[in-house]
């Protein structure tokens, strides 16, 4: 849908502020709890936990991570999936959202209506409370970015330190492609397998690929060491070449570190047994850079996505 | 500071993503705390905590809320306080804030810098730890979302709702006036009265003024009764007249209901104890619409502040 319009009667100028707000609590229904729990006070009441909280953040921006062809509700739904990417990377279960709007007062309300009942039947089905938000008007503007909270769901959270040199690199799922395919608007968050990984003692460290695997294995990779991969075990989607599953970009799976000594057989075995449906591959080490195996990718000959050029 | 540059050497462009978060974290300097408890992982991770948490959103974009004749520190001080009085109007305490920032490429890197100094500046002051964020691109933007979390200093969190038909209305400090005056800029956040509020039992609702009073207090209303204001009562700025201290918007005062039945002269003693420099003044009281004092404000003949027409 093209999110703008001429007619009047159509955009989101005509329905106004308040009326938007009490529009999008219809379109989220069950999503949006009830004041103070939910969007109507000056800030949103979330419960005590007792476990360590984690936040995150992201947009998506029209012109940069969608245009027209999208359907509205995909993009809504995508924009709670990255988020959710990056709590399943910390190996967390996530709690609540507030989102930031920020809209050209062209805006069609049709458009705004399917963004946020996309959100919401994905807020559903991943126990996502809305509680809050703000909306603002900007001439030429159609972006929102949301904040994630969550909690720990075991004694510890699965940073991105913490790999050692000699540890199996492991990655879920396929890689790349991930544009014309679509992956990047239907994939699934990792949460479950995130949640499992964090409660394995072997998993050592861990992190979502967003940008591209050459690029994001950087921040996992323990200092002395490099990453050594061989082209033959990259789960690569249909489509993809080697290139692809380095550089694309979002394919929301997990990377993660597993401690050199593991029983990795053991690991994969029940890993198997809980996840049937999902591909895990061990891709390679991290080794010292003058003990490379001669068929070792050369990762700085790919590039991962730049945000800012 | 005009916040865009046609030479690139100056630009986030030629600094390049990696450089300017690394910066953004230089900038920041203690009100970011190491990884994992701040910038550097999926999420940010902060401890348990006891108390019910508080979540609230707010934004600052270019053209809309600031323009090149305003500092770039006092933007991100802005953005900020914002937030912060949100927090104030539920009796809260501040604890972290993320920021989702979308910038032209041609956006001065020394504007940038500026924009975090000032609101490193300010996070220090409030104590609260800025804990991760996301940049992107956007052509011809510059807008800063901040999702700043809180939790509760007393048992209860003090929303809109619980005033009743014959509770006095009290306002903090002076209203209207506010853009020239510069005070959308240099308010202070009514943290500490805000929590002292939330311990007072007779404190029945409350909320801040960020719209203009005569809008935002139809939130405080409760069924049934209207609010009736005594004109000469409103305090208001200098230059401030009437028209202003209900419209203006942008007060970052505190507004709040008194159980009608209340020792008023108790209470107005205790505040002037324990904030002998900040005044509060009785407004008028939440009355039946057949029972108004002859000199009640026509609040239906003011507008605050509309976001979206």
């Amino acid at each position: 849908m093209q999110p703008f319009t001429s007619r009047r009667a159509e955009s989101v100028a005509a329905l106004g502020e308040e009326a938007l707000i009490a529009s999008i609590r219809t379109w989220l229904g069950r999503a949006n709890p009830g004041a103070p729990y939910g969007i109507g006070d000056d800030c949103a009441v979330l419960p005590p936990s007792p476990h360590r909280q984690l936040i995150t953040v992201d947009p998506v921006i029209f012109g940069r991570h969608f245009d027209a062809s999208i359907p509205a509700r995909d993009v809504g739904a995508k924009l709670l999936k990255r988020n959710l990417s990056d709590i399943a990377a910390m190996g967390g279960r996530p709690r609540a959202a507030v989102i930031a709007l920020t809209l050209d007062a062209r805006t069609r309300t049709a458009w705004v209506r399917e963004f946020y009942r996309g959100l919401a039947a994905t807020a559903r089905r991943f126990d996502v409370a809305v509680v809050g938000g703000d909306v603002a008007q900007a001439d030429g503007v159609l972006a929102a970015s949301l904040t994630l909270t969550g909690e720990a769901t075991t004694s510890r959270v699965l940073t991105r330190a913490g790999a050692r040199v000699g540890d199996w690199i492991y990655v879920t799922g396929a890689l790349g492609h991930t544009l014309h395919s679509g992956h990047h608007f239907r994939f699934t968050p990792r949460l479950a397998e995130g949640a499992w990984l964090a409660a394995r003692a072997e998993v050592r460290a861990m992190m979502d690929v967003s940008d591209g695997l050459a690029k994001d294995l950087r921040a996992l990779t323990p200092t002395g060491s490099v990453p050594a991969l061989a082209p033959a075990a990259l789960p690569r989607r249909r489509g993809a070449d080697v290139r692809a599953a380095l550089g694309d970009g979002e394919d929301y799976e997990l990377v993660f570190a597993v401690a050199a000594r593991a029983d990795r057989e053991a690991f994969t075995r029940a890993w198997r047994r809980r996840f049937p449906r999902v591909a895990l591959s061990c891709i390679g080490r991290f080794a010292r850079p003058d003990r490379l195996p001669p068929d070792t990718l050369k990762l700085q000959d790919f590039r991962g996505y730049e945000h800012l050029r």
